[in-house]
């Protein structure tokens, strides 16, 4: 949970609440509660934006408050392609003392989401948790592949699903193709690879099995900050409320977790996961039915 | 109808045929017989290339043949990302004299596809046509942007369908936003708007309403040569074969398109159409049913 500065090419805006664990948070508690966030924050962030997460069954006692300290903060800068963007300032401030720890409340968790961070403290949560969840889903990036590539290779064989976008596939498998890199990357020790294609939509990997997701073509996105993140958060949310972790089902959680990303992008920040309602959402999910829906043909 | 030198990461090939109306041809004989074929070529063009696709019910009496003369010539190679391709060498030879004659027994054509080429060239063709064809379908590309913008736009003006990739699209409409790009080109004339992205699938845009077809992700593309023009031959091939021009038919129009594109690509030039089957096709246009095939949900 931090503060961003974000600039796309239709604004700006100089500090706005983000962070993987808010994103997750507010598009999961569409679909379950309670949500049992674990992060830490500075004597910064707001109370009011905390109350706005507890409404929605978001609790916060794995959420530590250092007091006199500053929350995480980034600052980025995005262009017309919204795949690439320039980082222009991060201070890790409190992010940097983080040692996170599960508070005996927490342990009846059935579903785990790691966000993106060092993947020893990824572990660390792992490690926390006397039952293992039935379904550990982690998400990383190629910072860590760059500076942290053993820690990453433990962490990522203690889980069940990994989320990676195309180019991390790609350089944690070192193949080109991704259909090789999710065999790869599935022989790493995760069941389940979803691979992030951002405007592109998702793949999921497992065994031989693949299903493809779409990206709803929008007419602008907005700021793209978040909205893996936030795929992620309607994926766990869906599986959470079913409590299926089949292939099946997990094809249908990518399309709520793309549904939920489309919404991400239409505002800065958070601003239009925190308005919209069950009935947009069902409207979004059937858009996509309509995106993908054709009929069968014999030759 | 060409000839190509193709170098891809998997390998080289000095001489193979190639050209959009080859493609085409190939790819739309599954569907629909017979196919009259305009174009114009050397004496240097295999007469058993063009045996083998009388055999499948394609007409040469609108190919011109320029016995002194040398086909159309194009090498180019491809890097690990295959969008991207550099060309070494373009020989126009018997192209640069192309001035295509419609025969009579060419008038009953009910479905028309223009290859990519001069858009001059293209209007003549439909203006030769005395009943105007149910639909028109039009392929371009960026080049006949930057040095035939006028002609071209006048030649988009009469078509129903104009097929080009992301880049062009966005180039023709001056719009980022392919959903905003599709509605300016619909403005232009075409009341359906076909964006391929390679590797990242194909979209339908017709007035307010667009449809996704994925691309199959494969292990390795081999060769994309043709790929667009083979899509094309798809779409045609199996709109020809319904004669039907709905935007509910143009759906699974372009999943048979796609389909036929997965195969091009596994082997060099137009190899891998020359030997798939019916059931081949079946099966792999089933493979697009299950890649995208998920249950609705309701929140």
């Amino acid at each position: 949970m931090a503060f961003d500065a974000l600039e796309t090419p239709f604004g700006k805006v100089d500090r706005i609440i983000g962070g993987s664990a808010t994103y997750a948070a507010w598009a999961a508690s569409n679909f379950t509660q309670p949500i049992k966030q674990v992060s830490i924050i500075g004597g910064d962030f707001q109370q009011d934006e905390i109350a706005k997460l507890e409404v929605r069954g978001v609790e916060f006692e794995g959420v530590e408050v250092v007091k006199d300290g500053k929350s995480f903060f980034w600052s980025g800068r995005y262009h017309m392609d919204m795949n690439t963007r320039d980082t222009l300032v991060t201070e890790l401030n409190v992010l940097e003392q983080f040692n996170p720890q599960i508070p005996d409340s927490y342990q009846d968790c059935e579903f785990l989401f790691l966000g993106n961070l060092v993947p020893a403290v990824q572990a660390s949560v792992i490690n926390q948790m006397k039952n293992r969840p039935k379904l550990i889903v982690m998400d990383t990036m190629n910072f860590w592949m760059d500076v942290a590539l053993e820690d990453l290779k433990k962490t990522i064989a203690m889980v069940d699903v990994l989320m990676v976008n195309d180019s991390e596939a790609r350089q944690l498998s070192g193949e080109y193709s991704l259909v090789k890199a999710a065999l790869k990357i599935q022989q790493m020790g995760p069941k389940y690879v979803i691979i992030k294609k951002g405007e592109h939509g998702a793949l999921l990997f497992h065994d031989k099995n693949v299903f493809f997701a779409p990206a709803l073509p929008l007419e602008d996105v907005f700021d793209p900050t978040g909205a893996g993140d936030t795929f992620a958060g309607g994926f766990m949310g869906h599986i959470a409320r079913t409590k299926d972790i089949s292939f099946e089902n997990m094809k249908t959680a990518i399309i709520v977790g793309s549904a939920m990303a489309s919404f991400c992008v239409e505002k800065f920040g958070p601003l239009r996961l925190q308005e919209i309602t069950d009935k947009d959402i069902e409207a979004r999910i059937n858009e996509f039915v309509e995106l993908v829906n054709f009929d069968i043909v014999v030759v």
